[in-house]
């Protein structure tokens, strides 16, 4: 009940009641989205995912038998989903629709509007929402979790990976209505029994950190500013993000696509980045970098990649 | 390579070569368990348990839409399994045989023959082996793993959580052949990343405490020695384990079955033992007991189960 409470704290939910049966902890947030797909999904429904996207969402829908609907979003377009398109997509196979707010790799936060209309859309269509907000602890602009549509049918997905920095942890949670939750814990622990105690206990200890979180967000804020005034000088374009910790640049020199540019970065500069393609077939102009290394070290690596870019 | 030659060497496995390659870390023993059935069963597939029973297999092959097949064995044959009618269970959808070498709950140790025979059998129809061998470091009658029987396709899993007392650390392996190891690998990479890394290092440094863990397992044999001798004061009827930490004795009066007697024990009397149903439905006049406590507990609990057997 205590944990509860930290949580909601954590997550700036004054409004928002959440009981300890709507909560269970995963071992890592991984796990929290392939346990809500594969206790919601039957073999043949289609789940919508909005790419660029991590590939997890779509791979986790296949191994349960479903049907990932990819709906492609555009740098030129400011990174924003079509809603009508969506609508387009809907048939009576259509299930569920897979947010991840703020956007890997785009750094993109659905702006409330938009985020309402999916809402709306999905309710009207009886569709479930999978949000993933494992960075929402980097939203840099106004942002709304789908904790506060409460409406709607929907599970929360979230890990102690980024925020507190305990990747290495394996450590997540979600949040939904108590039966989902208690589906989902079932489904967990017929497979592997549960998290580490003793990882547990160190992620309720991380909930009383949260001044730290917000202090880790800050250093990852000046970041991606300093990165993103880098590289106004190369042949680059950018949507400068709104919250995470990745830029998702589009390289103009057409003779150049992401996976030659990354792996050309990697053999000569010795500098890590992953290719666009990553994140969906369409997007094999781009690259994402990644801020979680101190000042210097990303300002020689742009030093490097104007190197390559020339 | 360091760790799987530690592996070897804590496994007894001198003439069997393991490559990295066979091995690989799950999160948890159960998990292997899965993984296994999740990446070979197909929906209709049919497979092989010999009751009394860990829950977790049965439950493994219906959640990947798999038949368990229920092979009762009986205290009054001293649970060894008869491979005649094992073999009329065979049909075409028959695809794997689940084992549990020490028995997780009878104690019982598969004798070389009766294994040689199950081998045999298995390749002759084409099946799959699971061979769950959690609870080898407790063998205190001669064993044969099934890693001595290589011509048999095969999964073998383990965990730290028995042989170090590692339970809360949720750390399990599967050795097998290289292709079932990758798609075993895949399919964990994809629904979860990977076990802590912190928890494998762990995992390491206990395989360098062979020692220890045989100063536990004589700990356990003379546990098991001390209740057994107890128990023979009680109108009960048990098999001596020849491994594993656990007792499944039988309880001769037919007014109290285990699920009455474990409830009457826990609330007038407060002990904690299992009831036989939990191990598979013809056990309903079965208990098991845990050895995993002090010896002085141990005689109080055989007082009190006294108590109340009159």
């Amino acid at each position: 009940m205590h944990t509860t409470q930290s949580l909601r704290a954590f997550l700036s939910l004054d409004k928002t009641d959440i009981s300890p049966k709507q909560v269970m902890v995963t071992v890592g947030g991984r796990y929290a989205v392939y346990l809500y797909i594969a206790s919601a999904l039957l073999p043949g429904d289609e789940a919508i995912i909005l790419e660029p996207a991590w590939p997890a969402y779509k791979d986790c829908v296949k191994i349960v038998g479903g049907k990932p609907v990819i709906i492609p979003t555009d740098l030129e377009k400011d990174w924003e989903p079509s809603v009508d398109f969506l609508l387009e997509c809907i048939n009576e196979s259509t299930k569920m629709i897979i947010l991840n707010n703020p956007n890997n790799p785009t750094g993109k936060i659905l702006d409330e509007r938009d985020l309402k209309q999916m809402v709306d859309m999905a309710q009207e269509n009886n569709l479930l929402i999978l949000s993933d907000e494992v960075y929402s602890n980097f939203a840099f602009t106004p942002f709304k979790s789908i904790l506060e549509f409460p409406e709607s049918k929907q599970v929360y997905v979230s890990s102690f990976s980024k925020a507190f920095g305990m990747t290495g942890f394996r450590i997540g949670y979600a949040i939904s209505d108590p039966e989902t939750i208690e589906r989902m814990t079932q489904l967990q622990n017929l497979c592997l029994t549960s998290v580490p105690e003793f990882v547990q206990h160190a992620a309720i200890a991380a909930l009383d950190c949260i001044e730290e979180a917000g202090r880790h967000a800050k250093t990852v804020e000046n970041r991606l500013r300093l990165v993103c005034n880098a590289l106004k000088e190369l042949p680059l374009s950018y949507y400068k993000p709104d919250g995470g910790f990745y830029i998702f640049p589009k390289i103009r020199d057409r003779k150049m696509n992401g996976e030659a540019f990354a792996e050309k970065l990697l053999t000569e500069k010795g500098v890590c980045v992953t290719p666009g393609t990553a994140f969906g077939e369409k997007y094999d102009s781009f690259i994402r970098i990644c801020v979680c290394q101190p000042q210097s070290v990303l300002l020689e690596v742009v030093k490097r990649m104007g190197e390559l870019l020339g």
